[in-house]
């Protein structure tokens, strides 16, 4: 399957130094190569993208549900984080969460979180492709127990990252207007554009934030960081669900991308992002499952279900967000949201060979008429049979290559007992 | 797990004939057994329970998405029914769709469709817990040719199978009011009551549902079944989406029971049902997949999950439908729903043995602080390791044992290529 070129029956794809380098119908014999995968009864789709989450919170997955969202955050996950979260801990858990994308079939993620470091440094151990973005916030964190010292770090961490692997691309993450100020919103983006790296930033996800941020600074969310200079093409904004009309305008007009977390909305009760509008409007959205406090998973097959089934009941029109809308959104759409176009997202020569096997051969996937309405409404993380990320093999017949699965549980239940307490 | 013990740690859960006669900790050695279950790293649940599903649907699974309603059913679904729907199509399409629900923990399941005899006989030969009901319209079907013959047939049905095992239990589905008229729901519920026997029924679907009726019978879908006195403790009502206050009293009052599709009425913009509402006043709420042509699968934890985030959302209140409840709505209130209340639904002493093991050594599942939050929240229909219904094991290891799922899937495979002309 490939955006261009449609969907082709037993397809030919060959790739050479980690990029596609042909793709065609097969015929006959493949040629030479120093290896084949053979990909009989899968569907060869290109790798999924997940263009918002925060891995290391994968420790905290399931402790605490259906709460309010500001008992939520202040009464037990900012708190958790504040004690359990070290480069150690993050560690595990990013190796752990990289563990869970890699067999549900995502290749190349965005991670937001403190401790970036540690984040980048499993991406590079494990082989994923990897956005990763520091996180700045105005209070003291176990990261940055000084915040003035906030821009410094992040100037560090860019300086860390930038080319040092083809496959890592840094960037920054304002976590939210409600915990960032105008100063260091100025100044993020101000390091950002100097830099060349992309500014990331929650806004706009709870009508709360939007009461908070009227009373603070008399404007909505979206106008308050339009109002700061932060809006562009390279800025995602995470979320956007309570905009209104004029604010999707100065979404489009800047070519600000948007992130949409479905799963996270729903279950957090932030609200119902107008995704189908920003679409209309020609605003470019990525998928995103958010953090595994919220989800609480990181399966992007079952996050393409949802985002398609939420927005048609929503606007009570089945026609809205197909099968291959959504698709787009996890491949294509979320390469544009994070500046990787051209380098993922599609099975095109050219592009780097990002790819994943779903294997087929399932009573839920029988019988086959449209491989794409499969991948979206039937198909589910567990799926995915073999995984490959710029030419390696990452996971071959859901075994995983690059990284000791037992070893990366059995950390991230420690992490747990601690927490625990 | 059990509904009145609450979660057990290392619990001991004892089997015979069929039935589950003691449950406790576990103690040492566990005593003489002709067999031993190891259930070391699982959750032990009780089966789930699909309380409404047209398994033979499968057959049309992805064959027509994002349609508008009418669209889909009369241009693609009732076309095809007509077309290929015979005893032997029936039949493949619900061993195939067994296989997958086994294989995603449901263990009993009602099913609405037409030539449910032919469904009958899979369930047996499957092992699966079974309500089959016999589908009824008023106009041809290629079950029912002639109409104006179809209480003949119903009756025929029930004498078939009351009484024939104790795994099946027949019922009888009047498909919706705008394709059964007055005379139909009254004759059908006549012969139910005499017969003792559950009548299901979709209604109070979509908003056009609503204005057909009104049209027809100037009041609405519940209103009019409660004008024919159609109403009652063994009336199923399948979907009431589109229900107002008085007609939420109505269901309450009559003690009808409600079975809830939530992805269904996603896929086909239905509408969000006020699931919230009717739980508070009192109603029996069980959960269903709908077939397969409008969800497009029959995984139930992933039904699950959906309910949850759906309801939060639409309530702007992420305490509501906490993960309790949902669990208990796939296996409680599936039971009452159908009338197997004190059969199925909890694993406790006099229930039958029908119960699930979900792996939870996986990385999606990592770490654990409450079992419940990752039935609902995080795991997936292919978690679930090995299915015991009635004492029986049905899956063991993810192998079924009571069917050929290559064969069930070659045989689907097939009557896809006749659809596909």
């Amino acid at each position: 399957m490939s955006q261009r070129l449609g969907v082709i029956d037993d397809p030919l794809i060959g790739i050479r130094d980690g990029r596609i380098v042909s793709v065609g119908p097969s015929t006959g014999e493949p040629p030479a190569a120093r290896e084949v995968l053979d990909a009989s009864g899968c569907l060869v789709l290109p790798g999924l993208i997940n263009t918002h989450t925060h891995l290391p919170m994968v420790c905290f997955r399931g402790l605490a549900d259906d709460l309010e969202l500001m008992e939520w955050l202040e009464g037990h996950i900012f708190p958790a984080e504040a004690r359990h979260m070290s480069p150690e801990t993050v560690s595990a858990g990013s190796r752990l969460a990289m563990a869970e994308m890699i067999l549900s079939g995502t290749t190349t993620f965005c991670d937001g979180y403190f401790f970036e470091d540690s984040t980048a440094r499993a991406a590079l151990e494990t082989g994923m492709r990897a956005v990763v973005c520091q996180g700045i916030v105005d209070f003291p964190t176990p990261d940055a127990p000084d915040p003035s010292r906030n821009l410094e770090l992040a100037e560090d961490f860019l300086k860390t990252w930038k080319g040092a692997s083809d496959l890592i691309t840094p960037a920054l993450f304002c976590h939210a207007p409600y915990t960032c100020g105008p100063q260091t919103y100025r100044a993020v983006k101000d390091l950002a554009r100097e830099q060349g790296v992309f500014l990331h930033t929650h806004v706009a996800e709870t009508r709360t934030e939007v009461m908070t941020i009227t009373q603070r600074y008399a404007t909505t969310p979206i106008r308050h960081l339009h109002n700061l200079g932060v809006l562009d093409g390279q800025t995602v904004a995470v979320h956007c669900v309570w905009v209104d009309e004029e604010e999707i305008e100065l979404l489009a007009a800047s070519g600000t991308k948007v992130s949409h977390n479905p799963q996270s909305n729903m279950k957090l009760a932030s609200g119902i992002a107008p995704i189908p509008r920003m679409l209309e409007q020609g605003i470019t959205v990525g998928l995103g499952t958010d953090g595994c406090a919220s989800n609480n998973d990181l399966d992007l097959l079952d996050e393409m279900d949802t985002a398609a089934k939420l927005h048609k009941v929503a606007n009570l029109d089945p026609t809205l967000m197909d099968a291959a809308t959504v698709l787009a959104m996890a491949t294509t759409g979320g390469a544009r949201t994070l500046g990787l176009e051209g380098v993922v997202g599609a099975i095109e020569p050219g592009m780097a060979a990002d790819l994943i096997l779903l294997d087929l051969s399932s009573p839920h996937l029988t019988p086959l008429y449209h491989p794409i309405s499969h991948t979206v409404y039937a198909a589910s993380g567990a799926d995915v049979k073999t995984s490959v990320i710029a030419g390696r093999i990452v996971m071959r017949d859901r075994h995983l290559l690059t990284l000791d699965v037992e070893e990366a549980m059995q950390q991230v239940r420690s992490v747990a007992t601690r927490i625990r307490g």
